[in-house]
């Protein structure tokens, strides 16, 4: 299959214009989104989304997602990734198929009705994972589009793909919020370097290959502008799977947790690693392709 | 000499009351500071002093910093603090006696005033050093009170210095602002653990020994809030010496600078240190004891 986005060849890092739409098709009146929203994803690569759900389903979720914090019994350990300093648990993999409320908000209609619509096509879960930052000391994820890794890592061929963070805790502008690059996902930004051998186990916890250089982010800032996005609990964050984003560490006592869900089409399904000889496994890169079956939103306490 | 603020000494981190007054003095009419930002430092810790100086001035302070910065010609090299994680500059100390003007600067009689004011006490200058937080991988600096490490490592008896923090870029909430837990310097929190051999190379990157246990801090936050300081480069925040202050990492393009003058009052001079076999060097711990000679504003400029 033909490489669109060359990346980690040893090369200089370059900047090319992105070769695929963001939004796959035009706003329409039965749209799940409004047409300011829809040009708002496709010009700034993102979209926040509040009051999606109520309170006792927001309670559900944070119930379901501490308790296996607390009692991680019955999660398979590889899935678990800790803190690169400590034993604190930063994210738990394949969430969506380890635990049922998870999964049913994996999906939940309010959300994969836009994310099938933005795509044009039926979608499957690529990625899944509950992300905790521990107060006092969460360490900050640095700038990447996470798009460069799922291709050179995965074999993710185009830029199809949408991720939802939907916020299981406050995110105040203190304890490191989500920031991204407005506009930043209609360029690709090539990294240097190769991908080492099982990079996965360390780009985990803290990623070093695969990130971009400086120039090249200062260039996309100053063109986009820098925004940080806080939020409540139950707050949607869509973003395109090109998105240069990131966070700062949390010193702060608040903890910062989301879950997180990319939704790749269906017609984007991944193949081989385009920059690395072997692929990730699969909790990190799913291959057992299982279109999303929206769940109406009554439905979702059941399984909670 | 009584040791009134016992830390280090191996026990278990206890939390006990500040045994100093804040403002050492009550509020008068010709006192350089209003009746209410008086009782804000006295409750809060701290003061946020805007639109001291002019556009013309900010501009010098700013030249002459980042003149060291690029060419750090002259300044005594070991007075030169770099990242932790690679090299670029952190700090550099002793500032005052390397650069005039931010000599004149620590002595500018806008601040100086005020300090003397709120102190009730000729000062002099126990630190000075100009603070970067480069971009993209500025570390944070941990939760900490400069009091107990003074305190602790340097000899100082009691609660009775100020410390100004001078912004020279802007400090939005995205690049590491300030964070300040406020009413935190009415309670003295002892720290665990013993003073390492010649401490501060280490800590003067990376502080380990010296922090607050998380359960203090989280009880501090809890009963004072947290907040953020923001602002835009001229801008002077006064803050007291036991208030707890941190700042999270950076990972944005855009730089965070100040230059950073502690005021240490003449009848609170350091002696021995309370809990290190050695004191710090004077670059970081000033025994030389000269009082500040308050400059007129109009002076400012004349050794810029």
């Amino acid at each position: 299959m033909k490489d669109c986005y060359p990346t980690r060849g040893g090369q200089e890092a370059t900047t090319s214009p992105r070769l695929d739409p963001v939004a796959y098709q035009d706003w329409k009146p039965h749209a799940p989104i409004t047409a300011k929203q829809l040009s708002h994803f496709d010009e700034q690569g993102f979209l926040v989304l509040d009051g999606l759900f109520d309170e006792d389903e927001i309670a559900q979720m944070q119930q379901a997602a501490f308790a296996l914090l607390k009692d991680p019994e019955g999660i398979d350990e590889q899935t678990v990734i800790l803190e690169p300093h400590d034993r604190e648990v930063r994210s738990i993999f394949r969430i969506h198929r380890q635990c049922p409320s998870m999964g049913r908000l994996a999906s939940d209609e309010r959300i994969t009705s836009i994310v099938r619509f933005l795509l044009d096509d039926d979608v499957y879960i690529h990625q899944s994972r509950l992300n905790f930052k521990p107060g006092f000391n969460g360490t900050e994820f640095y700038w990447h589009s996470d798009f460069e890794t799922w291709h050179a890592e995965d074999g993710m061929p185009r830029m199809r793909a949408i991720s939802a963070s939907i916020l299981l805790t406050e995110n105040s502008e203190q304890n490191g919020p989500l920031m991204v690059i407005p506009g930043s996902h209609l360029h690709f930004l090539s990294c240097q370097g190769e991908t080492p051998e099982d990079h996965y186990r360390a780009s985990l916890r803290k990623q070093e290959v695969g990130t971009p250089d400086p120039e090249s982010l200062s260039r996309l800032v100053e063109q986009g502008g820098l925004r940080s996005i806080p939020g409540q609990p139950g707050q949607v964050i869509l973003f395109d799977c090109n998105l240069m984003h990131g966070s700062n560490g949390n010193i702060t006592p608040f903890p910062r947790s989301n879950a997180f869900f990319v939704y790749n089409a269906i017609s984007n399904r991944i193949g081989r690693p385009f920059s690395a000889r072997h692929p990730r496994p699969d909790f990190i890169a799913e291959r057992l392709i299982e279109p999303v079956r929206p769940v109406p939103s009554s439905l979702l306490a059941e399984t909670a």
